[in-house]
């Protein structure tokens, strides 16, 4: 059925949980032929492990992913790959005293009354974790579509927000400074929001946005497997994930036919971009861009009141090594699923025309 | 590949052109034993029938679907059920002018480059003509799972919005008027903005909210088959749609975690609801509740600038019967997907648990 | 769950009951592009229709199939490609005495304790009259894969057995009989042998071959989706089908290794070809040739004794009109869903390397 | 695509070579809260590992599965299982000298064209080690479905057969010899006529006969999920085999209907059993039996003449550890691959009646 799934021609199936051994996955239908750049993947993996920066979790994981299968002599073969993460900092302790514990906007209480039976050491299944499987996955993915350009940055913080159009912006920054926001006055001021909130032991939501340049004409399939839907799929995977929007969005809503419609130039090409580079949920060559909406994290270094497992009131506190915003590290889980998608369609595409 | 299904263990497989001589679908995994109600499901069909009111298209189709299996004396057998729309109303001649025009927003200039080749009359499959089997599909769906209550209703068009939260709405106006608002006096500005609006020849956008109410705890799986990510694949399936939020959505990026989390009652139950009753991926049992939003229809009934697929300009302009606003008959179409999504991890559910 | 849809890239889905109004499908993932020829899709469902000779039911049914969606001036647009084929000759009063009986070795028994509820009426889904069905989509996937080629004959009747290898035969002779079995000499003795069968109001099993001449190598995909395991799978979802065996198949099993290796010729083909064209589920350029074993029909024009759904002892004899030996009209379906499977993976082939 | 996915509800997805670090595997869909035992799974992977007798492969493997996730305290979580078996004996330079040989009917022809670039060591992905992965899975669902009986035992090494129908066997004999055939006159010939092989270098093929009882009625989906036919697809998966044939199977091809129908009792059982334990693709309550035919294992310890890549005549001769007959340790493969579909059907079931 797939729950643990991602993909059609090229796909990824995970497992692991937040404390045990290791986690990983297999990825199925990638071409044989490709010479892998290890350090690149290795690179992706950096951008998103825990204590890189002092705004983000001060738990260490190496994060280094061994391929097991499905790459010889470093060329895919066609074969499944196979690969494992090893989980090197499991302080399963610092978990103990939350055994029967739901805390608020977790999912403790659904995965409890749902299965009867979890793991409930730092989220188990349900720990953000897992994306480290998809960065990975994401990571080849961009290898194979090495022409395609997947860039994701912050794009705001709580209130404070980019106000500039993707256009104006200078991807070659995101890197620069730790929240991954091109421009760099705003980033400072999201950084120190950030210091700020984390001071109080409270925690704020963010957005993302994503950019995919230099798309073929033609990706994306009719009727249930759109691209943009797929694209909204993927993202609302993420964990912590509220919203999904694309091209004009919400905002588009607003406006009449006459303002949104982007008028054709002789080549193809559109004078304006409202459609998010996507027709009938097919490229159209533009760029491809949409926004994802990240909520604050659950966990609070502040006490809490909650319910266990036995109905009963209880007072609870994070003392866990926690991120204040989500969405530092989030930027390169978005460019690995944007990736994986791609790359999927891309394949797909190969089959539509005689 | 299932470019043309949605759905696991409840799927729809669905074909049609606009102007060909019918639409239909296949419902494949529908459980046997339910004895159907053929009158509620041409009701949901006339909700979303063309020329039901003056502020939608005034073309006219019966829309009467007809059943040829999987149901035998009004009770579902467990087999395939294979149903068929009829296209009555089919002026293609309305069409003959645009054979090789790309209309500007339309997927005419996509599907042309993907496939080489297409049905430009009426944006054949592109067409929301398609929804029409969603319809017939959902209807079903809500017959399965009756408990579970889906109302869609139209939350903003253009600039004029819902104030209410939800809870404040009385779902049964929702049909009382013709753009089904349940806030009467919005109601009246909608569609008196529609009117205005269509007067120009121009069109305008909007938002539809959907409310699932009276949800199982544990519907929705992990990873990758998320209840709101399933939801979210759903909406942006429907034509027109550039954005998905659910619970706090955008806005609740803006706020801190401790404004954000949903403290528990003794009950299991939240005094807030920000999660819009999906934790995880999972049903909480709190109300389910999510937004969509709809683009201005592209086709004018003004002159607009184009190319055709010569690479030369001309002129153009819409002629047939048009929406001005897709949203009052895009509520049964939410509505219908939204029972499908649900429809279809209610089943699952009955697997997860030994 | 796709209960009802056959194929990945290439996929059937369809729907119908032996006495409804239609049978049909969808056809999805067909390439956009191909011009169809119709008469050659009528031909071959004239070669699996009922009526068409003395050795086969006499029941008539015009089996003509309407083409509803995703052809558009003659040529695939991508689109999903619906069909239906109305039942003109559905005596349903011939199977009322039979509303509670459960007939030996048929799926009556199975399906009312499954499903609780069945449509009796000549098997309801259950009929091999979906296999009509399956001749369309198999006669367009010839169509698509033009250079294979591919010939089922009858190879045994009863005892009645070709003794000639296939690569003596000529393949032009199989529609020159009743019996469509390419040795003339045999196909009399099968012939007479039905006839003689008839008369006692028996039946009787047989074989089909099939031979795929000109299969490009690497065709096929490594584990759980070998060449071989989804002609099996194909094979074995045909009515009354109670094995499959290619290449050596089971007299294989008594050869010693030495005897049985295929030896190679300088340019990659093979001196012998008992591993049946496919090398570890993949194509590997030499005939590819499977043999698929049809049970005897189960309704006779002979009194059985049975038991009814309230467990009672009684009298059947079948009444309507039957075919003696499934074989003949069975050899159009074994090419048809041959071709479904050749057709899918050579979509398929087109992505598996860079 | 799947091509290295398994299932539907329940499905494996694997990856691994024979000489790279580990093989292993991704285990979806099992149901929350079954209590693991952990030997009965170690013991199943004894009954497949190599070196296990004197008529097997010398070679040594631990055969050990490390589970990484989705049991917790023993105890399945809901989650996606993961589990590894690292390859400790991978004596790669005993495949340096076949680097660019394509050994007779072997698979390195065929991956080499399709893929461009194959691992050579050892047969790589189309080692039959992989089904090491398949027996942790199957050991797993013989522990949800624990109430049914999955029994498969040797019934001929070359000519040598069992001549007593099953029901004459005492499947408590099967382990209590090398061959694993419960009759053990035959067993000590098929064990002496395999030592003769081997002196000779060469190898032998067989039959594997499986019996499922205890089997609850209503298991299979129609049209295209039937039970016969995905049990066709699950051997037909396993390497070296050619056919597969259920209940009367090619034999039954040979009879009259009024001899191969299966009368009904009063409750509903059959006084003979030709089906095979279904009907119309659906388990009866009845013994479901079915026969898998297996090639001669193509290794051989004797000098063949083949090609390489560059397509020039060379000697070779099989100078690993092979098994002069595949069929002892394949027995556990076609209980784990039988199990795999049974539990898969078992979970469906659930879903197929209100």
């Amino acid at each position: 059925m797939a729950n643990n799934t991602f993909g059609n021609l090229l796909s990824l199936t995970t497992f692991g949980e937040s404390h045990g051994a290791a986690i990983g996955g297999i990825i199925d239908g990638f071409p044989a032929g490709l010479k892998i750049d290890f350090e690149a993947i290795q690179s992706e993996m950096n951008r998103r492990k825990p204590g890189q920066s002092t705004i983000v979790t001060a738990r260490k994981e190496a994060d280094e992913v061994q391929f097991l299968s499905g790459i010889f002599e470093g060329v895919t073969t066609g074969a499944s790959i196979g690969f494992i993460i090893h989980n090197t900092n499991q302080k399963s302790k610092d978990y103990s005293h939350n055994v029967n514990v739901y805390r608020p906007s977790h999912a403790d209480f659904t995965y409890d009354k749902k299965y009867g039976h979890r793991d409930h050491r730092g989220g188990g299944r349900t720990s953000a974790r897992e994306t480290a499987n998809w960065v990975v996955a994401g990571a080849l993915a961009k290898q194979l579509i090495a022409d395609i350009k997947v860039n994701a940055f912050t794009s705001s913080v709580g209130e404070i927000t980019i106000k500039k159009p993707y256009q104006d912006l200078d991807f070659s920054l995101i890197e620069s400074n730790d929240i991954r926001c091109p421009d760099q006055k705003v980033a400072e001021e999201m950084i120190q929001h950030i210091k700020d909130i984390k001071k109080e032991g409270d925690t704020v939501g963010g957005t993302i946005t994503c950019v995919i340049q230099n798309v073929p004409i033609g990706l994306g399939e009719p009727i249930f497997n759109k691209l943009h839907a797929k694209l909204g799929a993927a993202m609302l995977s993420i964990n912590a994930v509220k919203g999904f929007e694309y091209g004009s969005g919400f905002c588009g809503t607003k406006m009449k036919g006459s303002e949104h419609n982007d008028a054709f130039n002789k080549d193809g090409t559109t004078k304006t971009n409202l459609s998010g580079g996507i027709q009938g949920g097919v490229s159209n060559g533009m760029d491809i861009y949409f926004r994802v909406a990240f909520k604050p994290v659950a966990t609070l270094i502040q006490k809490q009141e909650t319910i266990n497992s036995d109905g009963n009131i209880v007072e609870m506190q994070g003392r866990g090594r926690h991120d204040p915003c989500v969405v530092p590290r989030a930027v390169p889980i978005v460019e690995a699923m944007a990736a994986l998608v791609m790359a999927d369609f891309y394949l797909l595409n190969k089959t539509t025309k005689i």
